[in-house]
């Protein structure tokens, strides 16, 4: 510390003017982990860029490298680092040996490892700050060290090395933030007792690749081209790719528990993908409109699926993770070093269209871009044999956002020309030379307007200078990565134990990762080739002992997933034999939280359901209003009805909201709900009626020992359930089974118990409403997952 | 006569063993105009081929020529016609021989002017019959003369030539029918008072020629493939052309009255474009299953606009039409020689799946063929440049069905290698010979499975034997007919004074014809080079007299269609607007037939609207039924809600129809809806109420004079019409003049004087009641087209 204190002193003594000068006031950035591979290969060499573009900007600046090393070998292996830094090319020499000069002279090294050590530190600060008579402006603290070392130095800046009132503190944070959802809560939590959201500011370097930077900007400044295109009217779709040549060797220990889609996918190729889809902001260089926006589309996308993704994983990597990891021979990583991921919005913008993000190591290429396809609107007279080639409107057209690497070689924004001539920044982006042989994206790259950066500039030195300006719209918030991990998170458990396809590596790939777009999610083009990692998933060990029949009724019996779909195309095929025969189908649905897979199934697979032609009815009912989160209508409108056409009129929510006020005796809703039935429904005998069973063997909003709706006659009913909310609306059994099918769906190691007891007992109605559906001359089929049927 | 029965005699007392064994009955063939260019050309060739098709059938068979021409020419010409007739190549020549001497034997020429002539015809047809024992199996008329000699042989035929009781009529009829709608219908309504319906056989050639003829089939067979592929989510457009080579010289007195819109695209397009996107009946061999299904498609398309064609004119047509039309100099046409229409359908089938329609004369080349184009819908994970080319999935994926010429030159069915090899008819359908050189539709022809017929035949004596087997679906029923014009007359009567853009013709066209989709309809690509042969149509000539105030407030106004189309932009900025402002946008909407083109509009082309947070109120209703026609609801659901996605809980129709009864006082439905704004609606103040005006003066459903709603308060009140149906629910004035803006809707000549009117009076509600629409805080635009200000 003495020596830190002599430093200083020398310092100010010696060159820099500039300090006295400072009138913006004083900046301290506190480099941790100023030794390890990050701050040599990157950090030190951006400090130093952000030194020599901010040296006359007004503010003074000191650089401290800190570690857990002693001050001794610490020192020295940092000024060994900052020795080698180097200035741009178009830098003069005299002026660039000057300033690194003076950068090293501001620089100096601390052991950070007790709490002693960091109140030494503020000191220090302090104590420069005092002696120079210097205004504080702030302290960036930049974390390049694990994890498992933030709560620890978190909590020691935040006691001890917080800056004087009215200066800033930032705080860099490096990934992973988290593995998933739960511990990327658990970790933000615990930086939120030592951080306010403002002062934290979490890289994802993609967002400093001055290709993925300039995304909003060009989105900006050709809003006239791209406002009428930049929809699902024009867009085909949008892939963002990573490849790398490179596989894992040396990194399993970190790449066995993450895996691509969380080393690649979760952060950069999702935040590439954002600034593609959201909404521009009037502002784009307004950071917290930029935020906002991009959080918002968040919640336009849809959840994904085991079926939104396939996934790879080279053939070399399980023996290298035997070798580094020391696994024993048979070990088996299910890890993915290949994805490819659908995603789609439900947005009124991008509806429709895919966007599909793939990464992969021990690929054929390395090269990263986010390319956006239009589609052919055009048609062209002339045959094609006689066309001038030109800039004809039948040659595809698109927009990609060249990372770098590849053929290309440099980061570049490339337009086709028979889209536009894109406005782009004179200062920064410059046409780029022509390539006559080159081809690229199908097409020879004269196609394209091509700009590549005036000054290529590394990501980091790019999120410095970002720090520096206080730029919060370059990095993570917590809410963005909540939400991302909230996004990637079912995915990631859901494929936790699917064996990746194997793949050779290299150019040896061919078209074993092609894969396509089916039914919603997506597949392999080529079928899996016979050297197969594990068998499918098996079968239950007791398979065989499953029965046909349940309670004397037809039986399907599947994993949930198979289960549903099954359920779906019955349904289907129920609609329409039952329009074919009646020219409509009436279906009433029950709420619950079973259905709603069904509902999303329905909506994005089966567009042949003739909606149209189907009236939807509810089974049940909360007493609550429709547009309440709680309503088995709302639930139904969300999952269902907003993505399918059925005419309004063919749309019967319960009316437990009349007069404004709920299910009130005297306002008739019961009767009001039964007169539609009758009116509408031949012989008030529904073509479906899909149930679920609860753990009480309650079945619609009929519960065990229930006064009304058990007996009597078919009509509907108000009853009260045991749980909140208490008041239901329900159809009561009569009339249930007066339907001409009636399908229960029963899911879950959770109903296994129910399951069972059902598979034993008679008709009982008043113990187990469940126990009293049989249609009178309908079908009653039950749907039981094997969780529920085998437990 | 004479003569004919001489002939008949000579003729049984000669070769003809097989008339006494038609154990199948006789058919007798008329050819009324069997000296024309399309009976030498193709009828009296078909006409034999099926005689040496049937020859062995079991029915027997005499051929009469018939024209007006005496009997002396008459049956010279036709006789010269007879003997050039020959056999299909793969016929042996003594058999040809043989077969040839018959057919001439069994033919005759009648002359058929008088009534007389048609009634001798019918007794040298009894008298055969009668003579050799022969019972009738059935009678073909085959009409090869212009439409207006139509009705009168029709009389003749029906009056004194129909067969025996038990035997069949078949009369086949040539286009055109008709010209659009109206004279289509009068001429259907003629012949109906003639024939039965199963009687007429009306010919589209397009519907014999081979590959048309195996669309269905095609489709039937290949089920198991193209059953997951038929539809909107694979197939990014259907493109059905037709271009020739050659110009309308010669044919301009016919031509210019029709256009390439009636001569080829109202038929022979929409015919092929329907056996593509029809649903499949079950069985397609059962020709009124197909017809029904067919029908039912024309159901599903959007009315054509203007906009949804481009049309163009070969430069050297209009001096063809002054020379051989003997017109003017200054004479100028606007029948078009060229068009691209873009139809689009509402199915869920094909939504939003483009069909583009395009035919020419004077074009590049000679070809015909009907497209159907995939999605690509694969990721190619390697680069091309290392991609093994093989069966790629990237590559585009096509079936087409080639109607002949081109480069193929022959009718032929191509399906895209990584597609499928699709299931052909192996005794008519056969693979194609390689032919490496060729490129067609962007690809080399060895990317496609190709198949050309075994045998090629002439699309005449497809449907000659068609017309003997009965297959109904082979022709356009009178259903079909009508529903096509109905489809084709309006865009035919928007177009009927545009000026099409002018072509060099041939190879010289290059990109000038080439169009795009825009916005919901076509527009060239390129912008119209100088020489313009009409210009825009103009303003109307006190255009700088239009004021823009229109009582005290601003007046928008323009022609119709771009009044209504400044309304959508207007309408949707306002919600965006309020969107923005209050998280919502509270909608109240008229009903009538004027908003109609405004609803299609929004929905259409607005796709930015923001639905989701709009709630839509109805300013008036009809006390009927939601679900009745005239519901202005069911109206407003049609052509807007169904379209778009309001979320059900912001639709609110008024409640005219409670308890199952309409506008009983006593339900309370006026006070019930009165409720539901001042709950949802902040200060009960719409953000935007679009109203109309009737002749009367009337706005809303308040009528002059009416007890309710003029004033008072703010509120939801029944009123009676004037028409029917009398009763009415309606806001109240003061409740309109709440709202923060007002945009009063008129349309066409027959408001003008309404218009005029409103532009000099005061404030009188109770005699004009639109006259007392003022937002007491909002704002009020009127937008009046040019006819209903400018009359």
């Amino acid at each position: 510390k003495m020596l830190g204190r002599v430093l200083c002193t020398v310092l100010f003594l010696g060159a820099l003017q500039s300090l006295a000068e400072a009138s913006q006031g004083h900046i301290s950035v506190v480099l941790l982990g100023a030794t390890g591979d990050l701050a040599k290969k990157y950090l030190w060499q951006g400090l130093f860029q952000l030194y020599v573009d901010q040296v006359s900007s007004g503010h003074s600046f000191t650089f401290h490298g800190a570690a857990l090393a002693a001050v001794e070998p610490g020192q020295r292996l940092m000024f060994d680092v900052l020795k080698k830094l180097s200035c741009a090319p178009d830098e003069a020499p005299n002026r660039c040996a000057v300033l690194k000069d003076q950068f090293l002279k501001l620089s100096q090294y601390h052991q950070l490892r007790t709490a002693e050590d960091y109140a030494a530190l503020n000191r220090d600060i302090e104590t420069l700050l005092r002696q120079e008579g210097l205004r504080e402006a702030g302290r960036i603290f930049y974390f390049s060290v694990p994890p498992f070392a933030y709560t620890d130095i978190a909590r020691h800046i935040n006691s001890s090395c917080r800056p004087a009132r009215g200066a800033w503190l930032r705080v860099v944070l490096e990934k992973p933030f988290g593995h998933d959802l739960g511990s990327a809560q658990q970790l933000a939590a615990e930086l939120k007792g030592f951080f306010r959201e403002e002062e934290m500011y979490r890289v994802d370097h993609y967002l400093g690749k001055q290709a993925v930077a300039h995304i909003l900007p060009f989105r900006d400044q050709n809003r006239q081209f791209l406002d009428p295109i930049w929809n699902r009217h024009h867009v085909e779709r949008v892939e963002i790719v990573l490849k790398e040549t490179v596989d894992a060797r040396g990194r399993t220990s970190f790449y066995e528990q993450y895996g691509v889609i969380r080393d690649v996918l979760q952060n950069h190729l999702t935040e590439a993908l954002l600034f593609l889809i959201m909404e521009l902001p009037a502002n784009v260089s307004r950071a917290e409109e930029v935020l906002q926006h991009k959080l918002q589309s968040f919640q336009s996308l849809w959840g994904l699926e085991k079926s939104s993704a396939v996934l790879g994983q080279y053939q070399a990597y399980a023996s290298q993770v035997q070798e580094e990891l020391q696994r024993a021979q048979d070990y088996v990583s299910t890890t993915p070093t290949f994805a490819g991921v659908l995603i789609r919005s439900d947005s009124l913008r991008w509806e429709g269209v895919p966007f599909l993000l793939t990464s992969g190591k021990a690929l054929d290429e390395r090269v990263g871009y986010a390319r956006v396809l239009f589609k052919n609107r055009a048609y062209c007279t002339q045959s094609e044999a006689l066309r001038d080639a030109g800039h004809s409107q039948c040659k595809a057209k698109q927009i990609i956002f060249y990372f770098g690497h590849g053929a290309l070689n440099t980061p570049a924004v490339l337009v086709s020309r028979n889209l536009f001539q894109p406005v782009m920044p004179k200062d920064s982006w410059k046409e780029a030379v022509a390539r006559p042989d080159l081809h690229v994206f199908g097409q020879p790259l004269s196609d394209f307007y091509v700009y590549s950066p005036v000054k290529e500039r590394d990501a980091y030195s790019v999120l410095i200078s970002n720090i520096y300006h206080g730029r919060k719209d370059f990095f993570i918030t917590t809410e963005n990565l909540l939400a991302s991990w909230g996004f990637w998170t079912p995915l990631l458990d859901s494929i936790s134990h699917q064996p990746p396809r194997l793949y050779p590596g290299g150019v040896e790939n061919q078209h074993l990762l092609d894969f396509e777009m089916v039914s919603g999610g997506l597949a392999f083009t080529l079928a899996e080739p016979a050297e197969l990692l594990n068998p499918s998933r098996q079968m239950p060990s007791d398979y065989r002992a499953v029965e046909s029949k349940f309670r004397q009724s037809p039986l399907v019996s599947a994993w949930s997933e198979d289960l549903i779909s099954q359920l779906a195309s019955d349904m289907e095929e129920t609609a329409v034999r039952s329009v074919a025969r009646s020219g409509q189908f009436h279906l009433a649905l029950s709420g619950g939280s079973s259905p709603v897979v069904l509902f999303q199934q329905l909506a994005r697979h089966h567009y042949a359901f003739p909606w149209r032609h189907t009236h939807i009815w509810l089974v049940d009912e909360r007493c609550v209003p429709l547009t309440d989160s709680e309503s088995n209508f709302f639930s139904l409108h969300s999952h269902l009805l907003q993505s399918v056409r059925v005419p309004y009129f063919n749309i019967h929510p319960m009316p437990v909201h009349l007069n404004r006020r709920l299910c009130v005796e005297e306002d008739g809703g019961t009767e009001l709900y039964a007169r539609d039935i009758t009116a509408l429904v031949a012989n008030a005998s529904f073509d479906l009626v899909l149930l679920g069973v609860g753990t009480d063997g309650h079945t619609a909003s009929l519960f065990p020992r229930s006064e009304n709706g058990l007996e009597g006659a078919p009509t509907v009913v108000l009853t009260e359930s045991p749980v909140k909310p208490h008041q239901r609306m329900s159809l009561s059994l009569p009339l249930i089974n007066r339907a001409r099918q009636v399908f229960v769906l029963v899911l879950g190691k959770g109903k296994h118990d129910i399951t069972t007891l059902l598979s034993r007992v008679g008709r009982e109605p008043r113990k187990w409403p469940i126990s009293g559906v049989s249609p009178s001359s309908g079908q009653l089929v039950w749907y039981v997952d094997y969780e529920a049927l085998l437990g």
